[in-house]
């Protein structure tokens, strides 16, 4: 951990941000300009977070594969919309082997196109539908301004790709998974996002109808932080997926697609940190419970590592995602620190005054201070962290909401709306048309986020023309 | 699955091969030259080959992490032996974001340049050693002949790069890896291979020492299964790993390198598969029963459909990964060909006669016919079925191991030794100078494939030249 002070979110909430990954070693600067490298802490969380979507991908009936990395330069070309999106961020593979290639390569920035190349192979009849695959890897887009897993030339992720015999099932299809990242980024995450479709500019490149879940992070901006897309017959027609029905006639397949990514990892860092660092929500924590012993003579050491070795022979049996730190050649204070800065949800002390009083302290990372902590007897110390630890989940998630739906607001006209968006979300009726969406962004930077699905239905005045509108939507500023 | 008839394994080796790893739906031609697609199937071999690894990798201490696809061209010029190797396989991005990059980027080949600019980043006191990380990914190396899973222009592996403060630390790295990769092969896939060190020509590009674990495809053919590599200082001095030892002076630190890729399902394939196809090492399979209910009238059928549903969420409950074959447009017959084509390791078939009586059948993959068949009670059918799992496990890997014993000779002389490589290897001394093993793979195809670290110290007299010899090595015609 460097020296540097970490800048206090107030004071600057981007680099603050910076400062945290780096600092607590969950990712790094790559020699490639915009790539990152996720160094084990980040890697592991993101191992946690991939196993809790999985677990969910494959509940819902979905497996997995691997589709090439390389995509012929004119597959993109097939879907009008997708290659306009998508052909300003390319990486391009122009020489293999020594050689010039007479087709160039491209790496792939999303996996639409190959992916419908090979349903087109491989479907022929109603019955090899639906085909519900999920990949999980990385993509490459060259994006001009990046961030540490905000938006970087490199991100991992996972691509799910479905094909449907008909629209109203990929319509469906679309909507589980968004009520699948729904679940996680509430349940496992702690993060209280709002599902919602995009508008007609914010969408998905080549999609029918992109539905998003959005967070707001601890600066009150929106960060997009997974999608799902309906995508009609559009692929399936550049694709040629088709399939005979049970009537043997000839058909176009409906396909959805739907992504999460290493971004996400960026959400969890500003929903939840503070001017101390990380807070990471237990049930995606790489180490949910540190300990830390704590003697100053040979005789107390000697005690006290025997009761530490103890305690975590039982919290590991109890599956307890743990650490010791034995380090000797820095301080308790230090440690407290440092493991403050990494977000591990509860730290353990145990020091010769509780080797004698058989207890030992807890202290909560989301509760700083005497508020957090707790002395609490040996004996049934592994139920009492399984229980604290679903405490603090909730806590989490509970902070974070309350912090969420004070920043909304229901702006009353279009100054008000340009105000509360300095800090916050402006929920709102708007006319649907790009005019007002445009007004909105160029005066006040924010965008449409998503018209939530949970609205009641009914009529209003769009809040920048005063025109009919019948849907609200979110505006915020965004990453 | 195709109805094109599977070439037997004696008329076409190769040829059954590419069936298979077709019929069997484990992956597929991807529509750029020399990749592949992954099917499901596939990938959930692969998923459960790498949960083996993963959990060895950790048990002994390692990390995983990720670092980026891209590399800049100038990296790997600066090991010399690592460029002379690499630099005719390269994927090279000229172009990024529509503009020509100013100096191109490499798409990796494999990451021992990048990890070290990291690591020398990292590493500043021998108390940040040893690093002991591993990394998941995908690589590409622009291969001119390539094969379905054997060598494909991109590939999946795992690549773990270490970094030590002594030699003696990284060459044990180098060998505790080798023994992870022969214990994870012999005890979960049920593939005997040997343990062994490479000659100076076949070493990776850029190592002090190469080690191997070799197998025996069921066409005698040897192939390289997974790899470890003792850099030496050879990438810390190219990348300035550097680090101050105890007493405070500068040292570079010692690497090591392994890797386990995708191929290693090739040699699954090719070392248990038979005619009928694949046969699946149960440990690893996707799916390890399939049932098979069968019925005529719709009374049997609700019959025996019962007695399916109360089997198979018996054998759930105990984690047996299972597979219900439920499909009516086809018949029994028909579906005992496609899991057979598929190597699930054990069938169920479930009938009106086993209703009434309270049993089912059982029938082994590996042992086609009336030998492998069984009928055991529906009492004690998950007991039974985890048992019979495991005897199918040991056979298969009797089978293979008895196999290669019997294929590996001691030629008298190089008349000899030229003979047996055409059905075998051949274990002889050899003096280690390149002419001999040069001469040896232009008359007779047979490569060098390594000496096993299972020798006594001797000497011998070199089986091409008949000079003086130190050790012996396996002579093998390879993939």
């Amino acid at each position: 951990m460097s020296d540097e002070k970490l800048p206090t979110r107030s004071e600057n909430f981007s680099e603050w941000y910076n400062q945290i990954v780096l600092k607590s070693e969950l990712a790094d600067y790559a020699p490639v300009r915009g790539c990152m490298v996720i160094r084990p802490y980040g890697w592991t969380l993101w191992e946690n977070i991939q196993a809790a979507l999985d677990r969910r991908f494959k509940d819902t009936g979905h497996v997995n594969a691997a589709f090439p990395l390389l995509i012929p330069m004119s597959f993109l070309e097939k879907e009008k919309a997708h290659v306009e999106g998508f052909s300003p961020e390319l990486a391009v593979v122009t020489i293999g082997g020594g050689e010039t290639l007479e087709e160039p390569l491209i790496v792939r920035p999303t996996s639409e196109t190959i992916i419908g190349y090979m349903y087109s192979k491989w479907v022929k009849s109603w019955r090899d539908l639906p085909i519900l695959i999920n990949q999980w890897g990385n993509v490459v887009r060259w994006e001009m301004r990046t961030k540490l897993f905000l938006r970087t030339l490199e991100f991992y992720w996972q691509e799910g790709h479905t094909a449907h015999s008909s629209e109203q099932e990929a319509r469906e299809e679309t909507l589980r998974m968004l009520d699948v990242y729904a679940d996680f980024a509430i349940n496992e995450a702690a993060v209280p996002v709002i599902k919602g479709v995009k508008s007609e500019t914010e969408k998905f490149a080549g999609a029918v109808m992109s539905t998003t879940i959005e967070a707001m992070m601890g600066d009150t901006r929106a960060l997009q932080s997974g999608t799902s897309h309906f995508l009609g017959q559009n692929f399936a027609k550049a694709f040629n997926i088709q399939y005979s029905d049970q009537k043997n006639e000839l058909q176009h397949a409906w396909t959805t697609s739907w992504g999460l990514s290493t971004r996400f990892i960026g959400a969890i860092i500003m929903t939840h940190g503070d001017d101390q660092g990380l807070i990471l929500p237990p049930r995606l924590a790489p180490i949910q419970v540190v300990i830390v012993p704590i003697f100053k003579s040979a005789a107390d050491k000697s005690a006290v590592l025997d009761v530490t070795e103890r305690v975590a022979q039982d919290l590991k049996s109890a599956s307890i995602r743990l650490k010791v730190d034995y380090r000797e050649e820095v301080n308790p204070g230090f440690k407290y620190n440092d493991w403050e800065m990494r977000g591990v949800p509860l730290r353990i002390e145990i020091g010769p005054k509780d080797v004698e009083k058989k207890s030992v302290v807890l202290a909560r990372r989301d509760k700083p201070g005497k508020e957090g902590k707790s002395f609490v007897s040996q004996d049934i110390l592994s139920a009492t962290v399984i229980e604290m630890l679903a405490t603090i989940q909730t806590s989490m998630l509970e902070r974070a909401t309350a912090f969420r739906d004070s920043h909304i607001h229901d702006p009353k006209d279009f100054a008000e709306l340009a105000e509360v968006v300095q800090n916050g979300w402006a929920l709102s009726w708007w006319c649907e048309k790009k005019e007002c969406e445009s007004k909105v962004k160029d005066e006040t930077k924010a965008s449409t986020r998503c018209f939530p699905l949970d609205q009641n239905s009914g009529e209003g005045k769009c809040i920048v023309c005063g025109q009919p509108a019948k849907r609200k939507v979110y505006f915020a500023r965004s990453y």
